[in-house]
């Protein structure tokens, strides 16, 4: 029979649907046509010989010599950092004049290389660029919001084949970052608790949504996942800021999160994927809520006109088993 | 410069990305590659000669001797009328044993033809159809929401080429269902007015997003649209449910959505899309605040990262240009 499961953290209810469900193998990427990429691509704007392309470098660490990970500035940005910030209401219509950063992370000198196929110090790197450019880009007051994400394949929306992540800063808290802190506050308001910390907890004493865990990070396959093999990656200890993590937890996280990736890679052959670092807005002061995560979204289904039309979401996949087959990657 | 708009209804903000702004020729959707169709499928489930293999019809509109119209029961239903609704609260997990109800509206018993290329008087029929449904489903004391979606190509999530649309009843209200009531009460119980009037009524007289109109409908691209040529269709007369549609309005109805689907058609080259019935939840009893509309959303672009991170928008059309283009179709 379906279920019907709610997703406490988002307050999202899915639809689990066992008479449609399919085998966790079921879900494994058609083998894509492979264009077969070099090393390095003389006309890519990432590739090293071509900085001069991307200046206005905000950040980078070196390996020798060369870099091995560069932060830039987007060359066509969403959001730019020339807005004034001001807010204009006429009527019904409120726009502003939009104030923002919006930064690449050039994550390799390689070109070809998967993320799941990078070395693990690597991805250390990328998170310690990651946090950087954080504790940077909080600094400015007009900033509110920092996304960091990762687009992989197109139907996760990559239009650049050198592997690169970005990070936005925006001059207002998203609605639903907004609508989802305020039910983090009720959780704790009513139970005294961090809800995340909580949904921790029952998910290491439950331990069939597990997929890979280290003494500071642990990965699972939400109760109520949206989306089929949808995983979440939460620090163990609580924090709400990513840029707080300490530079043991970086490592355990880059460890973890290749961890993930590899497996996804491996178990449903090179799916295409966005991740999200979800941090608490900037300007928070109290910090006993919430706790940051990552939120790995593999774009193996769609979401159709019910989704649309609701905001609720029909699964295929049954959680349990999705974890149980990562498990053995 | 890059701006900033909410869409009051929705509370979202949409990121209006000026600087990788397209022309609204540039959505035009790639030549698929076409796979000519036969009118009739022998092998096709919902073809006319096939009805043993959807048995346990809801409902039919004839047409001389042979049906216009069919609504069946899904059969992989995300949910279905077995469930006992009854609730399970374990802890943290919340779930439910679901009781829903999945049908599927069998539009034409042609089995090659487009939305678009209906005669209008076959919409007509669609449209009544829905309202009939919508009628039954509601009488059904467990059913707390109705959902009518058309999903049309890949991106927007079909299986079945033959023409067909669906409804899904859910025993709970979707939360993102909710959480937009909940704005639409905040803003009659501040200002007296439905937001969906205010805005038709402002819409109506700047003109410059408007598509199509009729003495009873308006179509219109959103100020702040979610995303590329996203829009929405109004009826001019406030109420909430869809199922109290006038039968002269209904007529009104399929002439707008016929005209806006074709301007689709052949503007952006038939591009996938969805169209999604939104309506009060079935047991709300006061409805001043709320409008049912139409929104319709090309899937031309891909939500990336961002989006998922965030909640928050990028769009590369300007709603002006979009309706500006479209209104020459």
């Amino acid at each position: 029979m379906p279920e019907l499961r709610q997703n406490l953290i988002t307050r999202d209810w899915v639809i689990i649907a066992t008479e449609r469900a399919r085998r966790p193998d079921q879900f494994v990427s058609e083998k894509k046509a492979v264009i077969p990429l070099n090393e390095y691509d003389p006309e890519c704007p990432f590739c090293p010989g071509n900085e001069h392309l991307t200046t206005d470098e905000h950040f980078k660490l070196l390996n020798n010599d060369k870099w091995a990970v560069r932060v830039v500035p987007n060359k066509f940005p969403a959001l730019n950092s020339k807005g004034s910030g001001k807010r204009s209401i006429n009527g019904i219509y409120r726009s502003m004049d939009a104030f923002g950063i919006h930064d690449v992370v050039i994550e390799h000198p390689r070109h070809d290389l998967h993320f799941a196929l990078y070395d693990t110090h690597s991805i250390e790197n990328i998170m310690y660029a990651y946090k950087r450019r954080y504790q940077e880009i909080k600094s400015d007051k007009r900033v509110e919001s920092i996304v960091i994400f990762r687009n992989h394949g197109k139907a996760a929306g990559t239009s650049l084949v050198h592997p690169h992540s970005q990070i936005v800063a925006t001059p207002v808290v998203p609605f639903q970052v907004r609508s989802r802190l305020d039910t983090a506050i009720r959780y704790f308001d009513d139970n005294g608790e961090c809800i995340f910390c909580r949904t921790l907890n029952e998910e290491i004493s439950a331990k069939e949504r597990i997929i890979f865990a280290t003494e500071l990070f642990t990965a699972f396959i939400p109760y109520a996942a949206l989306s089929p093999f949808h995983i979440w990656i939460f620090p163990n200890r609580h924090f709400a800021s990513f840029d707080e993590i300490t530079d043991t937890e970086t490592i355990a996280l880059a460890e973890t999160l290749h961890s993930v990736l590899k497996k996804l890679f491996v178990a449903l052959n090179n799916p295409d994927f966005n991740f999200t670092i979800r941090s608490i807005p900037t300007h928070e002061k109290n910090s006993d809520y919430f706790h940051w995560y990552i939120a790995i979204v593999p774009r193996i289904t769609i979401a159709a006109g019910f989704e649309l039309g609701s905001g609720m979401y029909i699964s295929t996949a049954i959680p349990e088993e999705s974890a149980k087959f990562l498990r053995q990657f």
